[in-house]
């Protein structure tokens, strides 16, 4: 028997009957990912396993340096199969770590490969995958994987030109391709103020509208959140380490935008007020628009700085943070539920230690009209593996309304990643089948399955209420 | 079989041998929870399933905003029955959640009820309980699940006329009913000094102590100490979010006195010292009194300003915090234990992050006379079901001594939550059986059976050295 | 069967052969404890089992105080045997903490005993263990485990005359003894400035360099790190409740050891300051010694001040803090990495809910030259137990290469803590088998066994670069 077999994680009777049953057929709906909106809208095939499974995923280069790979073989100038090779030599080492079951069922799914990969099988495995790469591309992995949905993450000053090819040539007819909103570049004055200026005058550029003063800022973002609305985007994402406690009046926001238009350092005091006023500002915007805020908390970045200078961003030295959550978290989306204007909104933690109060967190702002209307996310970046999605499901369960959980994303930047999916599937079933079985649960299979549907696809797509294509219109 | 059948949650022989052998027969002693005193006295009939099981229920409130219920069937107006309906919908929702099994273990122990609730038997369950609750009576609940103690929770400025009524009356022959002194409201100074002051006056009239000063203040509350004591309290309780890291002379709380009494605001640092000031004085009383101290820390309430203004406190929006724990509570048990006043205490934390960190502290103030003298109390709140309740289990056995451990409080507002006491059993039983099965402790069952029963009942009952009644005195 | 048997903890076939194939033969790397040097230099022999196994260890006075054994029994001056017996009565209350099973693993290890510990059977456990004990010392007893290493804790102003002595005498044939440089003492400037002085007044005399300025201290130091490396030493170890978020300038530094040399007292921003200045120094000598660095991070120490006064530290009032870990630990590290001069660094945490924060923060400094460079260690204190270890485990292996883990250690102040060793890798045999079993891993016993045997022994013994002895050599 290979080691991704057809019961791969399905440790009981009931779990697999409701994951054979319920939890293959549902489509995906991928609502947060990291995907080039360019490669979609190219149909982008790849030249080989490299290309599309090792360039850029930072998680292989963690995995690489903490077995001892130089560098040349992680971000580095090294051949492509050298590189490969380094990865293939590591995964044996890689044993209880997700990757060592990604990698497999990546393998797997794709490319109907059962050899476990090392550096025995790398030739091999690197051989029996450029075959099959040569008759793939982009359309035809989203068809495969039945993917109803795509949500990418876009900054505010971005054309947003490949959503529109998408849109205009259909490149796609069965997958939906949505921008998200993200504007983390507007609040993130931390460092030179040169750099958030120059994107400011990006943002002017784009928009037409001048920023010179708060209000033609504001006006130009919600220029942007407009032309995102018409190119379909219903979503808006945000990453910070944490909602700061602050409040922010009028008057402030004008003073420390004209501070930092006008190059100055501000003092961390206002960098939180004004963090604050946006964040207010962009949670008005998406609620009057009816769309979805994810807010992505308690990242701690670029920690290594050496790495940060020689290799730049997200190649891997990000990390978990213990910032407080619970206030800041709860005066913002407290002020905005006072005002009648709370969007409908997803919480991810970065840190499993803060489960527990993101679950209960959603409970405050649950108001009765849309179910489910507050969602505490899906196990993110390194809490997403079979031990940290087990705990924010169960934190879930416990504390609030599993059965109205808007389920997986996979938040990556890699096309070979939707079998993660399946992988939240199966452990999904698996938990359900051990409750059922050990009396924790009715053994009621139709109502179970229908929750298994629901989380893998119906409530997603009834609550993003975004319009789907083709076959899945 | 039935959902709640014989051995719901017991996974294994030994632990169904334990459970029924040993948890079955100890009477509840339910040290603290928020029943109503005159409903008590008055030995109170309840007209229909609505009056008994969801009004005042928080925990239902949240479930069913979560699923998408509206306003008017939780707090609101509408029809009881059509309330309790609005709930029967929701129920199939919560499944993983611990209303599902409270719900159907209540429906069952109070009611004989086996069909699951839903929108389709609700009117048979509406009225199969109605028909029961005929011949129900408080009373008859208390006696019916063999309850020794109940310990209710209560204001100084309380008269305690319901506590007095049921020992005059002797209404319930069987059950000690005991206030517990708590004195929030004495160093809830956050808010408008109006609220305060207006509490202070009213100390001021029930204690017949005049309050214009601290001194006089703090002789009010001695007296009304005194006096819940003649009524025959011996437990305090207090519920902060956090022990703050603060020391506060004498005169510097004369001076935070006045402030307040003056009707001033006061600084969140004098808030803070205010407090401390005030909790080491309730230490003492309670310390040279003999009595127990329970202190509830972590939750962050009210986080919905919408709600606090429509609908009122304790209605469902309150939540985990993340405050700092371990400094300002080192520090306010090391004063008392450094003055050799440290009472029996009980600690409870809400945001199981803190687990480890309350387990470890309590084994820096065991004072070598009394067993168990610091206690890591059960689950609370949010933590009040499996899960959490697995965790405190688990984090008190490794860092302390379970067999000490004073067990189970329903915390509750309901007469039909007495079945928790028996869920608790079942969980505690069903994690020895394992462990006992895994080899893990001796399968000595004698030993293990006594260790059951001490925590079901025996440890409590002389742990607070309160006098019971009856056939349980 | 007794309690201890063949297969304690091994739940499965999969991790029976793991283990008695895998686990049991390799030696022990116990690369941290705080064993004596003269007790080791002397080859001591012990009286009884109270000396060898009671005398010290604030784990058992804990578990006896807790039980309410009075603290004549504990660090007071009763009688050896009456306090062992106080001891045996307290040990059936400690059913499912780790002194359950440590006690009767090490009665039946060391001195062949299988009856479990209780006031009935203490005076047999008492007679048969002194009479074995009659035949053991020291050295048979490190033979007996086949401990290869010893790692133990010291003082920069150690004279480290019993390890010389070990060496010259060859007094341990097979068994190297290296101290670790733990300077604690450096940076503790939070009590009287005369406690600090002393200590400085005792590193200039055995330095024999004058710390009349800051850059005489740090000669004074420099030159102890080097007479440790001289004796053999590559370790060096911290304690400290977090790494504090400061800078510091030279400049700063200087003004900072003035004031303290002057006897004054310093802010707590100046503590700060002035440890991480000490830290990045420290972090310098071992990356430029080729050391290894270890950071006990986030104990609450000394929380009982009427233990602290009567019965000085260490004595088991100690406790886990909640202190904010995260950025000032990649600072520091971030620190050293930009200079290039991070050592191989070992991170402990005590609060198990930065288990993942820790693991996270590990990935962000691996190097690619050294496999497993930074290090998330083995569950400490407090979490050295089942549960402790399991979440260790799990959130390494799932953040980082559990493959690369340098695995267990004691921690101990006693000779007969051996066997967590043993306790420790059946645990990991157990989790190995489990998740063999579940398909969670290859049923590969030989890849796998390597894993156990690396993680039991090889991956320690590379990391440290230590030259072993005899046998081991």
């Amino acid at each position: 028997m290979p080691f991704i077999h057809n019961d791969f994680l399905l440790s009981n009777d009931t779990a697999r009957g409701l994951f054979h049953r319920h939890a293959v057929h549902p489509p995906i709906f991928d609502y947060h990912c990291h995907l080039s909106p360019a490669d979609l809208a190219a149909d982008r095939k790849f030249d080989n396993l490299y290309d599309i499974w090792l360039a850029g995923d930072h998680y292989k280069w963690r995995a690489m340096r903490a077995n001892g790979v130089d560098e040349r073989f992680c971000t580095g100038d090294a051949d492509p199969y050298d590189k490969f090779l380094a990865w293939a030599r590591t995964v044996p080492h890689t044993l209880r770590n997700p990757l060592y079951h990604w990698t497999h069922l990546e393998l797997q799914r794709y490319f109907g490969i059962d050899v476990l990969l090392s550096e025995a099988t790398a030739a091999e495995v690197w051989d029996t995958a450029n075959a099959k790469l040569a008759g793939m591309s982009v359309g035809s992995i989203l068809d495969e994987f039945n993917v109803a949905l795509i949500g990418t993450t876009d900054d505010p000053t971005d054309t947003l030109e490949h959503h529109r090819d998408l849109e205009l040539h259909n490149t796609l007819p069965h997958t939906a391709v949505v921008p998200a909103f993200r504007p983390d570049k507007a609040y993130n004055t931390t460092g030179d103020p040169a750099t958030w200026n120059a994107w400011v005058d990006a943002l002017e550029a784009i928009s037409g509208t001048r920023c010179g003063k708060l209000d033609g800022f504001l006006d130009a973002l919600r220029a942007r959140h407009g032309y995102f609305h018409a190119v379909g985007s219903r979503i808006s994402d945000h990453g910070l380490t944490h909602l700061p406690v602050a409040t922010c009046t009028d008057k402030a926001a004008k003073s420390i935008f004209k501070k930092l238009r006008d190059g100055e350092k501000i003092s961390g005091r206002d960098r939180d007020k004004f963090t604050v006023y946006l964040m207010l500002f962009f949670g008005e915007l998406d609620h009057a628009a009816d769309w979805t805020k994810q807010l992505h908390l308690g990242a701690m970045r670029n920690n290594n700085g050496w790495a940060l200078e020689n290799l730049g961003p997200d190649t891997g030295f990000d990390s978990i943070g213990d910032y407080p959550q619970g206030q800041g978290l709860s005066h913002y989306l407290g002020t905005l539920a006072k005002r009648g204007h709370l969007p409908r909104t997803i919480l991810y933690n970065l840190n499993p230690a803060d489960n527990y109060l993101f679950a209960a967190m959603i409970g405050n702002f649950q108001d009765g009209k849309t179910a489910g209307k507050v969602q505490f996310g899906s196990g993110w970046w390194f809490l997403d593996q079979l031990e940290g999605m087990t705990l924010q499901i169960n934190a879930l369960s416990n504390l609030g309304l599993l059965t109205k959980f808007v389920g997986m994303l996979t938040d990556s930047r890699s096309f070979l990643s939707y079998p993660r999916h399946e992988y939240f599937r199966r452990l999904l079933c698996d938990l359900l089948g051990r409750d059922i079985e050990a009396g924790l649960l009715p053994a009621d299979m139709a109502q179970i399955g229908r929750v298994v549907e629901d989380i893998c696809f119906n409530n997603a797509a009834g609550y993003f209420g975004m319009a789907l294509k083709g076959r899945h219109a």
